[in-house]
C-alpha cells in the first residue's frame, strides 16, 4: 500500500472510532456531548493517533487493537486546544475554520467540554487496558501518556509559554518549552504505540530519539506557516504570533534556517530508525510530509 | 480505636500523602505546582478518600497500599471545585476560607491547575495499578472512578446544575442531577475501595445502596448548611444559593422536612451494611457524621 493510501485508511478508522466514543447527545446534559463532539469531530491531521498506529505497526500487523489508545491521543489534544482558545488564555475565536468551542457554546461549557473530553481520553484507556492481554503493556502505555500530558509535560509547557518573555530568553529555553508544550504528547503517541507493540529497550531509545526530533521539526514548521501561510489553509488566523508578540523560533532564526533546522531534524529523526529497516517505512514518509506541509 | 482517631489517623495519612504528590516547585513553570498544591493542601474534609479507605477497610486491616487511589479521589474533587469558583461558572470568590484559585493566581493558571490535577489524578492511579498485584482490581477500580468524574458523571451533573430552571423542574430533576454532580463521585468513592478490596457482587451491591443514600443525605445537609450556617464556619459564603437563585432541595420541601430526609436516608444507608457486622462501624460513623455536621 502506498503511504497515501495507509495514511486515509488509518484516518478513516480513527475518524469512525471517535464518532461513537462521547456518548448520547440525547439527554438533559446534551450540549456538553455536542460541545464534545464539535471539537473533536472538526477534522485536523489526526497526527497524534496515526503517530501511535504507525508507531504500533513497526511490531505488529494490525493495529485495530490499540485504536482506543490512539483515540485518547486525540482527545487529549483536542482539550487542550479547548483550553488553550480560551479568552483566559491565548483568547482565539477560530480554530480548524470554525468557531473555537467557547465562541459556539460559551466558556462555561467549554472549559467542561476540554475537561470531558481529558477525563473521557483516560476512560477511553482504561477501559481498553482492562481487556488487554497483556494489561502490564496497556498500563505501562498509559503510564507514558499521563506523564506527557500533565504538569511535567504539556501542560508545564502551556505554563512555561504563557509567561512569555519573562521565561523563554534563548533558543534553548524555547526548544525546552515546545519540547513539553507540543513535544512531549508527541513523543508519548509514540513511545505509547511502541509499548503496547511489545518494543525492547533499544528500540524504545531509537524512538525517542526520532520523537524528539521530529517534536522539534513539526513545531519549528508551525512557526513558519503562522507567517507564511493563509487564514484559507491554516483554519486559523495567521500572523497571530507576531500580532501576539509570541517568542517562537523565528525570534531567533530567519525562516530560512528554520526551514533549514526542520529538514536536517527530519534526517536525523529518520536515520534514528534504520534498524527497523523497511517496517519504518509509514512513520518515515510521515515525518517527512511534517515538514513539507501547508497547514 | 475510637472512630475519631480513626478519622484523624486517616486524614493525617491523606495530607502526608498528597503533600508530596504533585512536584517540585523550583522550575519554571514553578508557579503551577503552587497553585495546585494551594487548593489542595488547604483543608477539607477529605470526605472522599476517606471513604475509599473505610470502604477497602472492610475486606482488609491495612490501607496503606490503596492509598493513591484515595488521593486520586480528592484530586479529582479539588479540580472540580477550581473549575466551578471560575468566573465563568458559579464565579466563587472563597473557597475553605480562602481566596478560590483564579483569585489567587488568574483565571488562566487556575484552569491549568485544574486540567493538571484532573491529570494527575489518574497518574497517580495509573502508576499504583502499575505496580498492583491483582491489576484488574486496579483497573476495575480506575474504571469506576473514571466513568464517576465524566461527562456521564459529575461533568454532566454541572452541566445540568448550570442550566438550572430550564432543566431541573421537580424533586426528581434535582435528585438527579445531585446524584450525578455530587452523588457520582463519591459513590465511585466507596466502590472503588471495595473492588480493590475484592467485595464480591452482594457486597457491592449492599454498598451501591449505601453509596447512592448518602451521597444525597450529603448533599441535602449542603443545601441546609448554606441556609443555616456561617462564613467562618463552612469557609465560604453562606446564602449563595438563594443570591444566585440556585435550585437546592429547599426549593421543594422545608427545612424540617429536608434534616428528616436526610437523617432517614443515613438510616437506611447504615442498614444496608449490615451483612458486613462490626466491620462496617467505622464507614456507619462517617455516614452519620455527614448529617450532623456544621460545616
Amino acid at each position: 500500500m502506498n503511504f497515501n493510501s495507509w495514511l486515509e485508511n488509518k484516518i478513516n478508522n480513527i475518524e469512525n472510532f471517535i464518532i461513537n466514543i462521547i456518548g448520547e447527545e440525547n439527554n438533559p446534559q446534551g450540549v456538553i456531548y455536542e460541545a464534545m463532539n464539535y471539537s473533536l469531530l472538526s477534522g485536523g491531521k489526526r497526527l497524534r493517533p496515526v503517530l501511535l498506529l504507525a508507531s504500533y505497526e513497526l511490531f505488529k500487523d494490525n493495529s485495530t487493537d490499540v485504536m482506543p489508545f490512539a483515540c485518547s491521543m486525540e482527545m487529549i489534544h483536542t482539550y487542550s486546544l479547548i483550553h488553550d482558545d480560551l479568552p483566559a488564555m491565548d483568547n482565539d475565536d477560530y480554530r480548524r475554520g470554525k468557531l473555537s468551542n467557547h465562541k459556539r457554546y460559551g466558556e462555561a461549557i467549554a472549559i467542561l467540554a476540554g475537561d470531558g473530553l481529558l477525563n473521557k481520553a483516560f476512560e477511553t484507556g482504561i477501559k481498553a487496558c482492562l481487556s488487554c492481554d497483556d494489561k502490564s503493556r496497556g498500563l505501562g502505555a498509559l503510564n507514558i501518556i499521563a506523564k506527557a500530558s500533565g504538569v511535567d509535560g504539556m501542560i508545564g509547557g502551556q505554563v512555561v509559554d504563557m509567561s512569555g518573555h519573562e521565561k523563554i530568553k534563548t533558543l534553548e529555553d524555547l526548544k525546552h518549552m515546545y519540547s513539553l508544550k507540543t513535544g512531549a504528547i508527541i513523543k508519548s503517541s509514540i513511545i505509547a504505540g511502541a509499548i503496547l507493540g511489545g518494543a525492547d529497550e533499544s528500540e524504545l531509545k531509537s524512538l525517542e530519539i526520532f520523537a524528539d526530533k521530529i517534536g522539534l521539526a513539526f513545531q519549528i514548521e508551525d512557526d513558519i506557516l503562522d507567517v507564511t501561510s493563509t487564514l484559507e489553509k491554516l483554519g486559523k488566523k495567521t500572523g497571530s504570533d507576531i500580532a501576539n508578540d509570541k517568542i517562537t523560533y523565528l525570534s531567533f532564526v530567519s525562516i530560512e534556517e528554520a526551514q533549514s533546522h526542520a529538514e536536517q531534524l527530519t534526517k536525523e529523526a529518520t536515520e534514528a530508525l534504520s534498524i527497523f529497516g523497511d517496517k519504518a517505512k509509514y512513520l518515515i514518509e510521515l515525518a517527512e510530509s511534517l515538514t513539507k506541509r501547508d497547514h
